[in-house]
């Protein structure tokens, strides 16, 4: 720190008076760091390129925003977004794809998964499948092979066994269930690698929107369980696409 | 009701005033029955001694209320006694018993359980088993038949294959669980009896002293679960004893 | 367990690897059972056949699981269906009924209600009876003989004790009540067995959708009480239907 | 207010400058009021005087405090007392009284109680005492007559039969209870005054140290009742103090 | 009670099986009472009609229960009727009232006021005032004369200093505040009465539908403020009723 | 006080009953104050005129109180307009200006902004840039320089340290975020100046409205932090509005 | 399944009854499974040994544990041990070691971590610490190279930027913190791995014990965060030994 | 930035690997900086020397803290110290102050306060004074001028008014108040400058440990009013010390 020696001297021979040193010193470590490029490496360190997160944001500022980060990945997702907002992209962006039940536009041509290991999407029920969705969209744009098992409740647990390959040989575990979220232990139980729980709205009174499956899953009796926010099957999704791709 | 006819017809004749008519009419309903005899029916009604709940109350007072039960029953038990209050009842009534990890009292003889269909007890840790024992001595009291089943956690499920027999001919289960709850519904998803679930006060952190696994049992995804108030270990065995008396 | 006797003779004998042995070890417990016929047998195992929960699912795959389930049963019911299923699940399928205030479809034939015991369903006021109404059905799909007793708030108790008979000779009872939900402890303190409380989400304020009747429902004074999620008609049949069966 | 009009003549004959005119303008309403007399006339005016809370105080502040008050006041309470400061505060004040269960300190004489019309105090259980003793010792205080019934839970609620002339006569009732609070709902379903409801931190796991029987009180469904914080005997007697004197 | 002596005679001589004397005593003391009239005293006994509660009650079951309750009494209201029901009453019952703001029917004719003594009306602000005139209603129907003193924020603390005798003559106050309730502590300590807090859901955010209010209110350092549910402006003018015309 | 002292005399010379003189004692600290004047030099007081907050008033309301205030200001705001209100007031005062994404109407000319020194918003996402809307018109109406830093959510922190002068250099700072909220204790660890945080409704699921960000906020492990309501971007520039021009 | 043909063939034929058909049929799916050796495969498929966790064991229960679970592992550890367990383990089996900090007792020999990848362990401050010990003794029992970073609070964020390179070259990392739990969201901006947030219960006022931080963690903006159990060190050393193995 | 432009160059020019650029790329705008001098100039950008908070570390990891920071600072506080911890910390370091009340360990001289401009310390108790002694202490360390003004509730409002004065003339406020915290709301509504808000523990049942003191104030009615964490002195102090030192 050449600079910090040299404004010290400059003080000392009253170059500079004393109050400027102080000012400068205060900014110092923040300042002269071009941090322009840091956005685009994203995709370089975390193996994904950025998404567009759509509550809030104007049709158009969506739109400007998947041109922009288009222009330096081969896809870009848009999630969050309702059919207004799916509308008008398409429109704006004709190849535009709105994967409906998964509320994500996709623009731009999906990688080749990979052919070596997996993620495992589980659902507990019917209602959580949007969420599941929303999982796998986003593990095809971050080139993951997956494998899916829908409608597995814990109060039907046998229907599990059949498939305890499939769990066991997963690199990473996609658990998705409301109501009482018991499924995450039940899972975490069988299976060899992390699992992610995400709790869903589903369900009615004493289960708040998801509050319940969330606290269940948080207190799971399985030590390789760790949980996202309700309904976050993106954020799930960012992970285990994480765990495959060091697992290759 | 005569007596109503009676005071109208005073009142039309003069015999008194419109204002003392009124009074009595207020109070008639409930006036001039003999409620004295009622407790000590309960055991009739509820097939269950009237039982002493300690908290709050002086040693001195517990022992005065077991006594006083005990005259007209067989057997009696005071719960959530602590040893303080366990040391001054056995050192008034030498022939009570405290059960230590129940934290129950009991005195009397406890009556020989019936041959026929049987309470099942389940826990799915080591530190749910005092709940567990207050619901066993109370089951015993009630003169039930009792099985249990300890320690089977849902993260380890294949532990309670092997006992489905013990589940699927039981008249009345009681799932006793903290942490996430989970065994409630699992255990709801394999029988064939209603099922008491007690979540516990064990677990750290978001377990909430119990609160998780109330919501998560509230929440069962099965339907044949009910829930009692956390470590009410007491509540589900008096449940569990009419449904197995009934069931005989 | 012959199978893994040979495995572990072959890994000796080199027929086969030590990666094999592990990994046939591994998912050993969970395989080669046939599941298949498992969901068939629930009406057997819990004397009620399976119940389409409308929530999250489509129009079609609700038609769908109806027809599936109808074959191998008597009756179906459909819970939680607004007019809009229940239009296109009577438009697929003519003799289904649509039974509005409890929200129920059913398809198939009422069972005959048997003659002895019966479950008693009381609420505490007007608009607790759409909740009423899907214990009722869901009482009448499992063939059990129901009574009723409507409009019974605590706050004007002794409506109650004219009907105290109808209390005492039940074999199960369902509370329905929002607000405080004091119903429950004062039936459980009248009656001679289980009481099922179901909270609903009746009230305003303070009652945080049903919230408050639900924890009042779980520190009932009344030993006899057990609660399920509010505004879940359904799940306290469920339990009452077990318990009046076994009660034969 | 002639002061604000002299004040601005002299603004604009100069006397003054602006800058002072703006200073006195802004504080005005505020000043100039002799408030130093006010708190000895409480007594005048909530018909009680001044009470010493003793929670956060030093034991030499609260003998301080009382002896303050006693100087204007036939008797002072001192609430919330616990063991060692009622030692300490009897060994300095020798006349002083420790009413140990409503951890009350009372000091002076006690008023004798208007012989018309009474408050009336029902607890629901033997656990609830300690707050009924609070409230008791402060309308004696007040010079309240008044009339007890302990132990009349609801889930027992044919005791409460035999004393409905005791609740029908009275002019203010107080009911005290914990767990699910139902009492509060009975009671004024039968009563025809005000009915102050005071919730206790009696009960275990979901009775969360009173708030359930707060909630359950606060959705009753019997129009007469109101609700004070848990545990808060005192507020309750003030409170009905104010009525019965009212009443007379 | 002589059918008791009588029926264990009859027993001791064999005419009755012991069934039957079980069966007799259990339902004893709950048995061969006319309630049928006891609905109809309410009016006598708190001082006023029976109310219906318009929400879950469909518009029909609302025009009966009118009619039915108007038979007996001078005035009927009906509360929260939302414009369609009103509608519908005003369309059956052509002389009733909506009073739009309060949300309440009247049907009948509303009682002179009484001279002496009267309930005052405090709200914090402009959107308190629907609540407000909930209880100004209320109180009209009950006969009570009623003064009111709109929009007196806590923040502005010096406007309700002019209204001080208004505050310090009232028999009962009834104030209504949300956003953090602080005008019941205030208002509290100024008043020498009995004050009910009725918390709004007015405000955002973290005022969470009233709950901060309710709370505030519910820890007020004022030892004379009661609180009752969210919104409740009827339940606070049935107390303030009753108070006032005991204070006559 | 004269008054109190003549009010002895006349008592002890028999002039006035002792009931009269008790009467004046009690009202006396409250009388003879003209607050009536009091609100229009909250402008004075506070450096703010006052505003119209819009919700539970009604359109007529609203204009009424705007004309009122701006009589005696020079610009006068109504915050929490929607568009119906806003075309309401635009279409009596023409003059009025609504701002759409503040949701505040304003009407008068806004003051130009003092040269020296200024406030700084900080938003962490595009979603939350509505509530820095309503602080910046705010702040501008209480002539405030205001500055502002869009988008700078933790997650991507390199991007604030470019504008680490803008921080060091501002009197005080509104930061504006929703989710977990982090953003405040980021910028609270690099400035020098009093941060305002403001919680938004911005967030799904375990966000519970704003309630984590308000959370987090109040737990900031940067000691210069505080906290207004969730979404109150008034509030907050109107304490950083004083908190600059004392700063002048 | 020839067991079922064969089994329905005998009740064809008449040599079993049509219960016990029913019956078999009913159990058949869980039946016949050797699952005695399952738990100690638990290091194969977890890659980690069973652990102890210690509360609601007694003493003597731990050591029986630690010693049957060692006979197959190299080392065994049981977690939440305080020190009175730990004293009572060190006594009875001498070679054991207690890690005080990390409430952890250790018996066997830790394995030498593998020299390739991993996984670094972030605390907020150093109220932290205790936690991140439980993690790393964990992680130390699993084999894992572990590297720490402790102090780094989200207000002193510069203090990280001098370590990004140990944070972006990680292959997974615990963050550790309480109070607002920024942190976590501050290092999910930065790293290219999962993160495993742990919240922590240090704090005070509105932290609620963790809580405050858990919902931060779980609502952060970084997407690749999940979330264990409040204070739960060992869970998220659990899964990030998983996720460094499959890296390797 | 020539070194990326170096770095790129060398990489074309094949002296370094693709893999090494990336690696470089990554973590660049994070490197190079000397931040190891910050910390000591936090006294010269926030107006404050770092402050040791002592729970979660160790008696000797204070004391060295102490020192390190009295090096550069003329006076050093530990806050949150209790007894044992300033007793260790007296007897290592002889000439440090313990100031019992505030939990405050002081080591240093205090600087003289400017003359110019205070900050006003008011509460609501005489529970709430160790809060206020915490920020008194602190603002001291700062050099800021302070009053006080003790034990002004609310709800004896008129106490207030006498010190109108001291209010309007503060440069800013800290208002220290437990229960329903309606102090701050009156505060803001009389005060020109801003007011710090601090919600106290103090009270009982439902004021859940300063939870409804913090949500009232967070409430306020006041638009001046901003909150800091329950019980945190400490921080308001170091916001208001910024403020004053603002406005000299």
């Amino acid at each position: 720190m050449k600079y910090v020696e040299n404004l010290l001297k400059d003080y000392k021979n009253g170059k500079i008076s004393q109050k400027k040193v102080i000012e400068e010193i205060k900014s110092l470590p923040y300042k002269d760091i071009d941090f322009a490029r840091i956005d685009h490496h994203r995709a370089l360190r975390q193996g994904f390129p950025e998404v567009v997160y759509c509550p809030g944001k104007e049709a158009d500022e969506i739109v400007g925003a998947i041109k922009e980060i288009k222009d330096k990945n081969h896809i870009v997702i848009a999630t969050r977004a309702d059919q207004d907002i799916a509308d008008h992209v398409m429109d704006k962006l004709p190849d535009s794809i709105y994967h409906k039940k998964a509320r994500i536009i996709s623009y731009g041509k999906f990688p080749k998964p990979a052919a070596k290991n997996y993620a495992l999407v589980i659902t507990a029920g019917t209602a959580d499948i949007p969420v599941a969705e929303e999982a796998i969209i986003t593990l095809k744009a971050a080139g993951i092979k997956t494998k899916t098992l829908f409608d597995c409740g814990v109060a039907g647990s046998h229907r599990i066994f059949k498939e305890v390959d499939l769990i066991l040989n997963a690199s990473a575990i996609i658990v998705i269930a409301g109501m009482e979220g018991a499924l995450a232990s039940f899972i975490g139980g069988l299976s060899s690698c992390p699992v992610m729980a995400v709790p869903t709205s589903v369900g009615y009174g004493a289960s708040f929107g998801g509050v319940t499956a969330l606290l269940g899953m948080l207190n799971s009796c399985a030590s390789c369980v760790s949980v996202v926010n309700i309904d976050n099957g993106f954020g799930a999704a960012c992970i285990a696409s994480m765990i495959v791709k060091q697992s290759r």
